[in-house]
């Protein structure tokens, strides 16, 4: 059993690719086979398992939920916190604030195409914090 | 290794906060590292990590939930129990039947503003069966 | 602490039924109380704990995702790979790739009326890797 804290600093909406972060605390915790768990402690922001080869899929991501959650719809009550809040909190919930990837020969043993990013859905940069659990 | 069954009654349509029955398990089973993993029985109701200060946020929740999915849609053709009850199998595909946290110092190590919540997607109240799993 | 590989050949967009694969599976490992983790190796397919009595659920849920994310929307990108690839994608994130669920009593204790499925999102059979992990 291992776990760690790790901080992602994020420049506004987006996804940002944490896959070498957590590959690389996998590799330190000395697991051959077991589960990695990621956990997001925030309710604005979440994980998505997504195709890595191509920058457009992210792209057409971002404007499909963009287009889905609308930023400023006015069937939301809860505006004090800015136009972009709301979806934020959707978009989490319609995603996923916890993974869980197979870990394989000390490594999350992902398919060829798939990435591990977190998805900031805040307008504005903000200070993330993830926990990473490894179990055997 | 500790496993449990509770039971939630719900009185219709709505979230309801679990977060002080789930750590309260948690805390009984002396498991000072590792995971928490939360299970829903059912496949009209699901799990869902909110934010949990301004309820403003649950009701907005409910009302994108209820746009997008829409009650007694004339796409449907499970219709025989009624016209929420097709939605409710969507919503519980969109959302998430179980959801795994880390436990850290004997209790769930959730962001500050994080709650758990059965989600009931049902117009009438009904009795909710779930399984809570730590492993350490 | 087990974990095998599994290859399920899809015949194009549809949900599969893997219910039985995954007990039996479970059934094997001599794990009385513990977790069962799916994951699924890309980033195009996916997976759904969905009602498992009348078909017509799950054509209904063909349906409404088809209609929440239009094949060969102008909306997108990336279309190289074809109208039904980004949608594939999306969907994809949309559900989930990762499912653990409760063991016990030696099988994964789902409610009377749950299933899990393989939802190939792809107007084309693929074959789709899946790996199996379960814990105690």
């Amino acid at each position: 059993m291992y776990q760690q804290k790790i901080q992602i600093s994020t420049q506004g909406r987006g996804s940002y690719d944490i896959t070498a972060e957590v590959q690389s605390l996998v590799g330190d915790c000395d697991i051959e086979t077991g589960l990695c768990h990621i956990f997001v402690h925030h309710t604005s922001a979440s994980l998505m398992l997504c195709e890595n080869a191509d920058p457009a899929v992210r792209r057409d991501m971002e404007r499909f939920m963009s287009r889905l959650v609308v930023d400023g719809d006015p069937l939301f009550e809860h505006v004090n916190e800015g136009p972009d809040d709301m979806p934020a909190h959707i978009r989490s919930v319609l995603t996923t604030n916890d993974m869980t990837l197979p870990v394989k020969n000390g490594r999350c043993d992902l398919g060829t195409w798939q990435g591990v990013y977190l998805w900031e859905h805040r307008m504005t940069g903000q200070r993330r914090t993830i926990t990473i659990t490894v179990v055997d």
